[in-house]
């Protein structure tokens, strides 16, 4: 993006910010149009699409769909309580396995309210449609397909799915496409092709565990960049850890971040790769919750800003199709073969019927009507959840109002300690996502991950109202 | 095995392998049964078994089923002309790669007559059945099964696959049971937990490429066990090497070895499971070629002989039963846990249609009767295949005469690069696999591993003719 255009993004998005600080604009009141803004202050659409998302995930708009954007008071609880966090300036080897795993195997009970999951209501997902499917596509495999659909994978699928990447706005070619089993494979191929042992590699702070795991039992080190729960990665940061080591990957999730829900805006994501692109430092990108955004259009992924194939994008079909069907991608740029053989190499491929069966969902065209679908009762349980946070928890606590996903993050009152109120949360049948497992410092002590993708329910609410006594009971203590 | 069995059963051993030699034994006689031997020798039926089972693997003799041993004329080709294997005494980082994928990539074209391939003939496995299955299946499927089936793995399916250990003698507890995306995954989770990055690994020689691969690139170092093409690696080598060296791990192929078609006679595998368990340490055993067994019963796997829980068994459905479904596990002795959790962290889990439709395949009973076809079919066609070798392939080559699977060894008339006629091979549309990619070192260069597991037709005939020649005239040109 030329100076000035940057520039013009940051004076609209700027003054809007004034003049809904100032009740100039209140709640509820409509947003100037984005083509009468542009037409008005001579930027192009496309600028003030910038200055509309980053306004958007700092909780000053919400879109409607077909109707333009609205203002909202989100920011209220997001920009003004939440920090950008602060992690340590120093790289380091990581630890966190145990814990994690000890959260994780203990929320794995059917009886918890789930807020602890990392996984949506499986009500949202078409699986008998799947499972209908599933038959005919792998009867109708040929018995070359054990060969065939060796990686890079399924022919049709990496079609379908380098098709799919014309919505965020990248341009991916068939060739690029490496079917995984899964995201995390995807990440962790991503991970071993760009790195050697003992790398520094920049993360989020707080970032998902997997990549922290992914990290510590690879052998390389984690470098944390302050994250701000409603823009993400603060890209100041990140030019200031190039320049002070030695960097060789980073590994961001751009779009409705885990844990914190956080989303880059357009320009921030494009400055970060023309800056990594400068370094020649290459950009493992997570992009599992970037079709479920609850705006007018999908966020710009960092891969439609690349020009260098130095952006491996990761994506995965758990969180928006076939949870449990374990099939994944990474459109790899210019590490395409190598993560083939990589695949190759640790796994020899991925399951043909699985392949197939996602090939012939894709083709059929209704993919699309269900994502409308799957975004629209997500952001419906949002609203409940939220409304029911503001109701049953104590005024001490803080929460962001993530623009997609199923994922916020809240910050708990002063002295209450996330682990421990996890274990007491358990005894009252509750799951909820301590913070430290988000940490390659065990950080986060005050906050936790909660998950509202699951159907709103009397029992979902009651439990909500229980975890907000535990955690007025537990401040109150003190 | 207390000494005195051990001491009976070499005797035995002995003396029928002298009587062959001697011609007092011909080939096609019958040999005396089990029943009648032991009860002559007054030894145990377990100890002739284990006798005739050396004897086999050493090509004197040739179980038929129902019916006893019969004299084999094997040993012709396999003991007089081949060689155990002497590698480097030295543990070495490897880089094997570049060539493996290399071959690989180029044998994946139809057109290829697939001497070289990894897979047996897709025509061999019940793939229709399981399509017909598989929607069925996932149909069952609860929409809880997305957190049940996540590892160690569907309950169903394990409770299976621990069933069937009893066949090779083991008797394995559902809980060691972690279900995998085929056995690579299984032989790269184990390598993973039982050691670190440095850590020496014994390997046989020559050794799958997979296994050389998983040494490359998780950064442990390979020391390589002198490897017989009949009786497999040696055990005093093996001892040896453990008292001169910090050895980590062992990663062995005890039967139907790939590449050589070699199989460890079962007192060989108990010695050996003893000596490891006496200094703790682990044994990644890879057994996916172990139902495939031409003789009367399958060989006891080391897993058999465990009482420590230092084996780790890792098996697939890839050879036997569903090529391309990815399907594999662990049974993981005291390490099970461990290899739980890196399992999640590495590709959360294996896909819940896969494991549903071939627990429910299990469950039905016909696996058996499957294997019985199958086992029946491959001997078959290694018969066509090597009575061919013999009218086709000059008189300086050497092969061995494996008692199951579907790979045998060959050794190349002096002179001829295994590379460079693979190269030339390729050219007049056939491919085999040379042996330099299965060595650390890149050792092998004048031999190859043929694949007989396709259907023989006088397409194959013709493209096994044309090798002969070509090997005759480089045999000749030089």
């Amino acid at each position: 993006m030329p100076a000035r255009t940057t520039k013009l993004y940051e004076d609209l998005t700027d003054q809007v910010t004034a003049l809904i600080r100032a009740g100039t604009l209140r709640c509820g009141d409509r947003a100037p149009s984005v083509r009468q803004l542009a037409r008005e202050r001579g930027a192009s659409a496309g600028t003030v699409v910038h200055a509309y998302e980053l306004l958007q995930a700092r909780g000053y708009l919400r879109p409607r769909s077909r109707s333009g954007f609205y203002v909202s008071d989100a920011w209220r609880t997001t920009d003004q309580h939440q920090h950008t966090s602060r992690p340590s300036r120093r790289p380091t080897r990581l630890d966190v396995s145990e814990l994690v795993f000890e959260v994780l195997e203990a929320m794995r009970s059917p009886d918890l309210a789930p807020f602890g999951s990392a996984f949506p209501g499986p009500d949202l997902f078409p699986l008998r449609q799947l499972a209908q499917l599933i038959g005919a596509s792998t009867r109708r495999l040929s018995e070359r397909s054990t060969l065939d659909d060796l990686p890079p994978g399924n022919e049709k699928l990496r079609r379908q799915i380098a098709r799919r990447y014309l919505a965020s706005g990248a341009q991916v070619a068939v060739e690029e496409i490496v079917v995984t089993s899964g995201a995390l494979e995807a990440l962790n191929l991503c991970l071993q092709v760009v790195t050697e042992p003992g790398d520094i590699v920049l993360i989020e702070s707080p970032s998902f565990y997997g990549c922290l795991q992914a990290i510590e039992s690879l052998g390389r080190r984690a470098l944390e960049v302050p994250t701000h729960p409603g823009t993400g990665i603060d890209v100041d940061e990140v030019e200031q850890l190039l320049s002070r080591h030695r960097v060789r990957a980073c590994w961001f999730m751009t779009a409705f971040q885990n844990p914190l829900g956080a989303t880059m805006p357009a320009a921030a994501r494009e400055r970060l790769v023309r800056l990594l692109s400068r370094r020649g430092v290459p950009l493992i990108e997570d992009s599992v919750y970037a079709d479920l955004y609850f705006g007018a259009q999908r966020p710009h992924s960092a891969k439609s800003f690349d020009t260098e194939g130095l952006v491996l994008d990761c994506g995965s079909f758990a969180k928006n199709l076939a949870p449990g069907y374990r099939l994944g991608w990474v459109a790899a740029g210019r590490f395409a073969q190598a993560v083939t053989r990589r695949k190759s190499m640790s796994s020899v491929g991925t399951a043909i019927p699985i392949q197939a069966v996602i090939g012939d969902y894709l083709g059929r065209g209704t993919f699309e009507r269900h994502l409308r679908r799957l975004r629209r009762a997500l952001q419906e349980r949002q609203s409940h959840f939220l409304a029911a946070m503001e109701r049953y928890m104590p005024a001490a606590m803080k929460w962001n109002r993530p623009s997609g996903g199923y994922l916020l993050w809240a910050e708990l009152p002063p002295h209450i300690d996330a682990i421990r109120l996890h274990r007491e949360a358990l005894a009252e049948g509750i799951s909820l996502a301590p913070g430290p497992i988000f940490s390659a410092s065990h950080a986060f002590h005050h906050a936790i991950r909660l998950n509202y993708g699951h159907p709103w329910t009397a029992k979902t609410e009651a439990a909500l109202k229980r975890l907000g006594n535990l955690i007025a009971r537990t401040s109150a203590s003190r």
